[in-house]
C-alpha cells in the first residue's frame, strides 16, 4: 500500500480500490474464486452453478431524485448478479441504523426496497439490524447480498474471456445521471430541468437480450468509476484495447450540463441503471434493438470497439477529432455515491 | 412502532429488535421464508437446500480479548449457519471503512479473518469496499453473508417445529463472556483475572454432535440479548414453557463479579461461542459427552428442559430455591456488542 491510512479514494472504485483490493483482500483472503475480481463469485452446488455476490450502500443524501438508498441497495446487487448472467432469485438485507433516525425515513426505505425486489422478482428472504450511537454511522447503511441461478451458457460473461478484437461495446442509454443527480442535490444546485438518477434493476432488460443474443461475451454494470472504469477494466493486461467513440456515448443534456460547471467528465461519473455490453459484431445491431424496446434500454447505442491496435489500454475518439485515452477513476470524485 | 425514532433497543436483540422487525420487515419484505425469522433461510436450489444468512457488526472496540471484529464477522455468519444445521462453506464481505482508519489496523482485522475463515473452513468469495468521510461511521463496519449446504435430516432444526415436552436444554459452555469482556474493555476495568470473549466458530463442533445425534431438535446461537432471549423465543406462543436450573448453567467466577459489580444478569449477556441446544432427553448425556471433547465444548451442561408447566414462558430455578422469569431483554444493555 502507498498510503499508511485509509483514504475517501479507497471506495472510489477506481485506481485506490484495486490497489486495496490487491494489497489487502486478495492477498490475505485469497482462493481461486475471488482471484478472479469479478461482479459475483460462481459457485457449483448440487451439479448447478450460482452467482454470489455482496454490496454495502452508504449513499448520502438517501434520498434523492429518482431513487434512494433502498431502492439503490436492491437493484445494485439485483444487477451485479443479472450482468454476471445469473437470473437473480434472493436477496439478504442488513441495515446498520443511526440511533435517532425518524422511523418515517425507514419505513420509507422499506417500502421502497419492497417495490424494487417485487419489481425485479427477487425475494427478500434473510436479513439483520444493528443500530449504532447517535453520529457513529449517517442515517442507514444498507448490505444486500445475493444469489442468483447461473445458465452453464453463460458461465464465461464474467470473466469475459472470449472477448476478441472486432467485437462491439454496448451501452444501454445515457451516462453519468446517478452521479451527478446526488452531485446537484447534495450541493442544492438550482438546475432548471429536473435531473434522475438512472437506479434501475436490469435484470428485466438482460434477460430479454441474452435470450435474443446468447453470445454475449461480457458485461458490466459502470457504477462507482463510470464507464471509463469498466473500459479500462475490460481491456487491462489483455492482448487488445479499445476504441470508444465519444459522439456516439448518450449523454442528457442537463448531465453535460452540470459536468461542464463542475469540472467532471462524464465518462468517469457513476451510473446505477447502466450496462457496458460486448458482444459480437454481427450481433451489436440486434442487441440494440431488443435493448430500445425496454424501459431502461431506451437509448440503447454502439458506441465503440474492441481493437487489436493499442493493447490493454482504451482510447476515445472526440467529437472534433481528437483523441484521449481513457484510464480508471483516480482520487475521488464523489464520496459516498452509493 | 410505539416510537418514533430509532433507539439504541432496536438493535439490542431483545423486545425493541422484535417489535421493529414486526412491525417493519415482516410486515413489507412479507414472504413465506423471511415470516419464519429463522437464523438462517433454507431455500431450494438445484432439487437440494441451501441455507443463507447475513449478520453486520459493529462491535466496539473493534480489537478485544479473545478477538477482534474481523474473527467475530467470520465466526458470527458460521455459526448462524451451523446452528441452522447446514454445513458453511461460502462467505461475502462488505467493508464500510472510515477514512483516516490505519492501513495496519484494517490489515490486523483481514488477517484475522483469513485465519477465523481458515479454521472453520469456510471461503471467503466475494466482497465490497465503502469508505466514507471521517465521523461517518466508526473505524470500520463489516458485513458478512453466508451460505451453507443443508443436510436434509436436518431441515427441522431451524424451526424447532419437533420440539416436545420432556426435551433436555444443553449449553455448549460458560455465559457471558462476550459482553463482559467488551464491557471491561469499554470501561477499562481493572481486572485481576483476565476475562476473554468466547467467540468462535462452533461449525465443527456442531458437526461432531449433528453425527452422534441426529435427531437434535434446535440450536441457536445466544448473541445479543443472551441465553435468556433465546430460551424466551424457543417457548414463545408455544404449548410448552422452558424451566432452567440457574446452579447449572456455568458461569465463569469473573464474569460473575463483573455482572454483579455492574448489575448485569448473566443470563442477558451476549455470548459469540455459545449455542443453545435442545434434545431429545435420552440423547442429552450423550451430546454433553461428545461437546466436552471439544475446544468449544469442553463446558458443556444439561440447563433444563421443555416443560408443560407454564406454556409460553420460562422460568428459572434459583440456587436459593427461588424462581424468577426468563423474558426477552428490554431496553439496550451494551450497545454495539457485536
Amino acid at each position: 500500500m502507498k498510503h499508511d491510512h485509509i483514504l475517501l479514494g479507497h471506495g472510489s472504485g477506481g485506481q485506490l480500490t484495486h490497489e486495496l483490493i490487491d494489497s489487502l483482500f486478495v492477498k490475505y483472503f485469497k482462493n481461486d474464486i475471488l482471484d478472479n475480481q469479478t461482479d459475483s463469485a460462481l459457485l457449483t452446488l448440487n451439479g448447478g452453478q450460482i452467482a454470489f455476490t455482496t454490496d454495502s450502500f452508504v449513499v448520502d443524501p438517501i434520498f434523492f431524485p429518482g431513487g434512494d438508498i433502498g431502492k439503490l441497495a436492491v437493484a445494485g446487487t439485483v444487477n451485479d448478479l443479472a450482468v454476471s448472467g445469473a437470473k437473480p432469485l434472493w436477496l439478504s438485507a442488513g441495515f446498520i441504523i443511526e440511533e435517532g433516525l425518524p422511523f418515517s425515513e425507514l419505513e420509507k426505505v422499506v417500502k421502497s426496497m419492497t417495490g424494487e425486489a417485487k419489481k425485479a422478482g427477487v425475494t427478500i428472504v434473510t436479513g439483520d439490524t444493528k443500530v449504532v450511537d447517535r453520529g457513529k454511522c449517517d442515517k442507514v447503511f444498507i448490505n444486500t447480498s445475493g444469489i442468483g441461478l447461473l445458465d452453464p451458457r453463460f458461465r464465461d460473461i464474467v470473466s469475459g474471456k472470449n472477448i476478441t478484437v472486432g467485437d462491439k461495446i454496448i451501452i444501454n442509454g445515457s451516462i453519468g445521471d446517478h452521479g451527478m443527480t446526488i452531485m446537484s442535490k447534495r450541493k442544492d444546485l438550482n438546475i432548471s430541468s429536473e435531473i434522475r438518477s438512472d437506479c434501475a434493476s436490469l435484470n428485466g432488460m438482460i434477460a430479454k437480450v441474452l435470450e435474443v443474443c446468447p453470445e454475449i461475451k461480457f458485461m458490466r454494470d459502470a457504477t462507482r468509476g463510470g464507464i471509463s472504469t469498466v473500459l479500462t477494466e475490460i481491456v487491462s493486461d489483455k492482448p487488445y484495447g479499445v476504441e470508444i467513440d465519444e459522439t456516439a456515448v448518450p449523454v442528457h443534456e442537463n448531465v453535460r450540463g452540470i459536468c461542464e460547471m463542475l469540472g467532471f467528465d462524464p465518462f468517469y461519473v457513476a451510473n446505477e441503471g447502466k450496462v457496458v455490453i460486448v458482444a459480437p459484431a454481427g450481433e451489436a445491431e440486434k442487441i440494440v434493438e431488443v435493448l430500445k424496446i425496454t424501459e431502461e434500454g431506451k437509448e440503447a447505442a454502439i458506441i465503440g470497439e474492441i481493437t487489436s491496435a493499442h493493447p490493454g489500454k482504451g482510447w476515445i475518439t472526440t467529437g472534433i477529432g481528437g483523441r484521449r485515452v481513457l484510464d480508471m477513476l483516480a482520487g475521488e470524485q464523489l464520496p459516498r455515491i452509493c
